[in-house]
């Protein structure tokens, strides 16, 4: 096959608060061409994911942030068209951090190879990817449920909210999800067995309701958003809570905006707040994989993706992360392909 | 000895932010009695805490923090004067949560027999105390600094901050101390022998004079005061850094202003956060009044006490607390005696 036309997405300006279709720009790209040693590669699904925000503010002293006029780059499965890489032949499948593009040229020393056989390459975006991984590492290394322990986690309809309950429930413990609308709701309650869900679309007062939700207290904090919600979750910690601080998506775009959490509360409650990056445990991956991989093949563990079609669409697919939309793993599909 | 006369120190009113002179009460008040089972205690030293600040508050539904029109408790060294307990005889020193009184009766059930051939009675209040114990079971649980890191302490002239920086110099760490005023700044420096020390009244830019002394950035932040100090700390934190959350003084009288801190910054960093009280390690004190009164004996561990003479002083010994005239362990003596 010999693509020939590429395209890629890129940062026309820096958002200023929540990112507007505008910052951002669909662009002709010229098809690269591999070297000696590089492969081409068609990228299929990209992952869009809330972190990437905060690589496009203006860069401090050094940074891996985005340059404005440079397309955007994130994590991606794609399939290998054309290689001179002695690693990897055409036709393989893998996962690297690429820009937003349809074509990209990689020198394959941060390419994974990923097998559709053992899950389908949208889930190396997610529940067999980072997502997945930030679950898997944030419950069992940090929040340490223990049977009859009661654990929230906050936007649990998200990729990694959704794969956290799920271990939660399988560690036997009380668990409450924090999402917004009712879609959300009934699926966290009705699909994956949640013990109780708090919609915050449908509260002005999520202390109480989450008090309601949590008759025991909350031992485990699991949190991808951080701001109110985490507010009201910390005001009923338990003696010797741990806070599994994953992402704080509520903050992302307001980073002068610094919360609102007084650590005395981490005093009152002898408790543990710990922040983690998923590459702390890059070592440990094949562990996640082993275990994430046996849940779902064994029907144990659910997952669920949102996937969009075409580049042209993924700038809004990222704004739309910032509204409340996400329900599970946001992928935006580039290529039609019979894994 | 008979006593003929008592006194108290009351809870007038609940002080809005800063404590003033008119939140508390000197009065007359009867010399009890101790039935059979009970003791009556001459109260020697009264340690003075700025976490009583968060007893003096309206309480929640429920709490032991103090009434209005009761005395104030804190901990207390004293000595029994009479004796109807069968584990206490009259001459006995024993520490125990005791109000702000000369003479007080006890039940005996939490009070400890202390040896001023031990250790200096006053020291049970601090450097061999609850302080003290904090110093070490911080930094030994949650700061665990390892020979060469980093390790700052606010509030290092207080009684905690005195006795951690000296056990994060045991560990061969680079100690950078924070405190205010030129004196505090000298003993740190000269007497204790920290690396660096930071005069935050000598600065308007903490964070730079942070910087500047950690070059290496911050493995160890050891909090007891909270806001500001805390916020140019945190700025620097690196990666896996630990942070012990002991004391948040500066936000004790404005605890509807909850601090600045932003969790993000444990992601970024993988860092932890854990607060504690010294309770969690009770059954441990054993182990912390050994290893630090072998310190002590050694001459590897000083301590710093500023007594104020006099019950009717004990409020103003309170209110300068907050004021940041701490420097070592604040107490009130009561008496004198022959130890």
């Amino acid at each position: 096959m010999t693509p020939n036309r590429n395209q890629m997405v890129t940062l026309a300006r820096r958002p200023q608060g929540k990112p507007q279709r505008e910052d951002f720009l669909l662009v002709e790209a010229v098809i690269p061409k591999p070297a000696d040693g590089e492969m081409l590669i068609q990228t299929l699904y990209l992952s869009v994911d809330p972190g990437m925000r905060g690589m496009m503010e203006e860069p401090k002293s050094y940074s891996a942030g985005f340059k404005v006029g440079q397309p955007l780059t994130g994590r991606s499965v794609g399939r290998v068209v054309v290689s001179h890489h002695a690693d990897f032949a055409a036709g393989d499948f893998v996962y690297e951090r690429l820009p937003w593009q349809l074509y990209s040229v990689s020198d394959g020393r941060k390419a994974k190879r990923v097998d559709p056989n053992v899950a389908p390459l949208s889930t190396y975006l997610g529940v067999v990817g980072v997502p997945g991984f930030c679950a898997y590492f944030g419950l069992k290394e940090i929040g340490k449920p223990r049977a009859g322990e009661t654990v929230v986690v906050s936007g649990a309809s998200g990729a990694v909210g959704m794969t956290a309950v799920q271990l939660a429930k399988l560690e036997s413990c009380r668990v409450v999800g924090i999402a917004g609308g009712a879609e959300k709701v009934a699926y966290l309650r009705d699909e994956l067995g949640l013990d109780a869900v708090v919609n915050y679309h449908a509260t002005d007062d999520l202390r109480t309701a989450l008090d309601q939700a949590c008759p025991d207290g909350i031992d485990v904090y699991f949190d991808n958003v951080g701001g109110d919600i985490t507010q009201a979750a910390l005001s009923l910690i338990n003696h010797h809570a741990r806070i599994v601080i994953c992402g704080q998506t509520s903050q992302y775009n307001h980073p002068s905006e610094s919360g609102k959490f007084a650590p005395e509360r981490l005093i009152q409650k002898s408790a543990l707040m710990q922040g983690f990056v998923v590459y702390d445990y890059e070592d440990r991956n094949d562990e996640a994989v082993a275990r994430l991989g046996q849940l779902i093949r064994d029907g144990r563990l659910q997952h669920r993706e949102n996937i969009i079609e075409g580049l042209e669409n993924a700038p809004q697919a990222f704004i739309d992360l910032f509204e409340g939309k996400g329900f599970g793993k946001q992928l935006v599909r580039l290529a039609h392909i019979t894994e």
